[in-house]
């Protein structure tokens, strides 16, 4: 049913400043069916006044989870959309609010998605954005693009009701996501075996790794594609022909 | 033009309880790029959780119009839609957010139009509703639809800019997608390695290069992506740089 893909959206909050903020999103997320909240390191909760501004979603701050690091709070997610105001220097493919929207319930219909948001100040960082698979932002006023961090949870977590409830659901086979953790231990993969090979000086990484990271976010790679790029980095990196065909 | 038609729209907000949600109410305004604001007999006005819920908006806040009542509120406008929550007695005709700022800003192209937002427990009065020629609802979680006001405007001005400029994706940087024969030679590349590191059977390819083309060519990849690819290939089957080391 429709209505079941909300159930498998979590919304990530990273490093949020503001408690209020944290009870103003639950409630933002539960007027539109959702109801699974992760945090990344806030800096205050459980608080009072995140209580008070849930109003009557207390239920989904109880029910929140709390997290050191992103990665615990994406485990499991096969398709991760950073949500952000800005323009990043890296030129991800960014889509809108609502394309993202769609993108996120059509994933969600058979596997867990995630929406991530940065602190209310600093936004995500470059390595936050670099786990996620897509770069989604509401159009706004380019003279003042700040919305609150609730009020954004709030377009979003409306557009993911609207596009769950809507009609034409997209044909077509529907594929398997890779989760984060086996994407990330691909990136991981990948590495080793560009520093080994001295493509990459891990004292200076540049940006090799991070547009690597973009280019195979933006093709949301399936667990089968991820088994087959991590054969083919075990293949190269082994002697050339004959020698071990250990694939 | 499409962005002057915001400016033609009012929000009127009435009998506000919580000066805070007036603060909020304006940036949300602000960000989507509408500025006028008119009060009806807000509680407290000015005051400074309003100044400071409205962060970077405080201009709106002080443009500002405070009136007595509703039908000073709306002098002038030649379309006015009041925004409610609940499924009121009156059958009026209900139409979603998105459908109601849709037919808003066709007004505003030539004319004033007002959305109109009620008391934060107690919304609109029938009365008040009975000066409106539309009745427009967020679509919501039916077992829990109270949105907080300012979440509800932000949501209403989100879709006004919509409809005022399009849903389309915000503009990234453009990017400078590989030329046709540039993939060509990197996937002749790839192959060629996975062929001679015994990865690929050439007699036997299998599913797997129209797999990996599948892949990449769903990220489009870019020129200089290309180039990072392949110069991955080059240094994965070229020796180790340190025999010693082992994965």
């Amino acid at each position: 049913m429709a209505a079941d893909s909300l159930k498998n959206i979590r919304v990530v909050l990273c490093e949020t400043a503001h408690p209020g903020n944290i009870g103003a999103a639950a409630r933002a997320l539960k007027t539109m069916g959702l109801g699974r909240l992760h945090l990344v390191s806030p800096a205050h909760f459980p608080h009072r006044q995140a209580e008070r501004l849930a109003s009557g979603a207390t239920d989904v701050l109880r029910r929140a989870r709390v997290h050191a690091n992103l990665d615990d709070a994406l485990a499991g997610s096969a398709f991760t959309v950073a949500c952000t105001a800005r323009p990043r220097e890296i030129a991800a493919t960014m889509v809108s609010a609502r394309e993202a929207a769609a993108r996120v319930v059509e994933v969600a219909r058979s596997q867990p998605a995630a929406l991530v948001f940065g602190n209310e100040t600093f936004g995500l960082t470059a390595a936050e954005v670099g786990k996620c698979q897509l770069l989604a932002t509401i159009p706004a006023n380019p003279e003042y693009s700040s919305l609150n961090l609730a009020a954004a949870v709030q377009v979003f977590a409306y557009e993911l009701r609207l596009a769950a409830h809507g009609a034409g659901a997209p044909a077509g086979k529907p594929r398997t996501h890779a989760r984060h953790e086996e994407l990330e231990r691909f990136y991981e993969h990948l590495e080793r075996a560009m520093v080994e090979h001295g493509f990459l000086n891990p004292g200076h990484p540049k940006k090799l790794i991070p547009r690597l990271r973009r280019l195979f976010n933006r093709a949301q790679l399936e667990r089968e594609e991820v088994n087959i790029l991590r054969g083919v980095i075990k293949a190269l990196v082994s002697p050339k022909r004959r020698r071990s065909r250990n694939i």
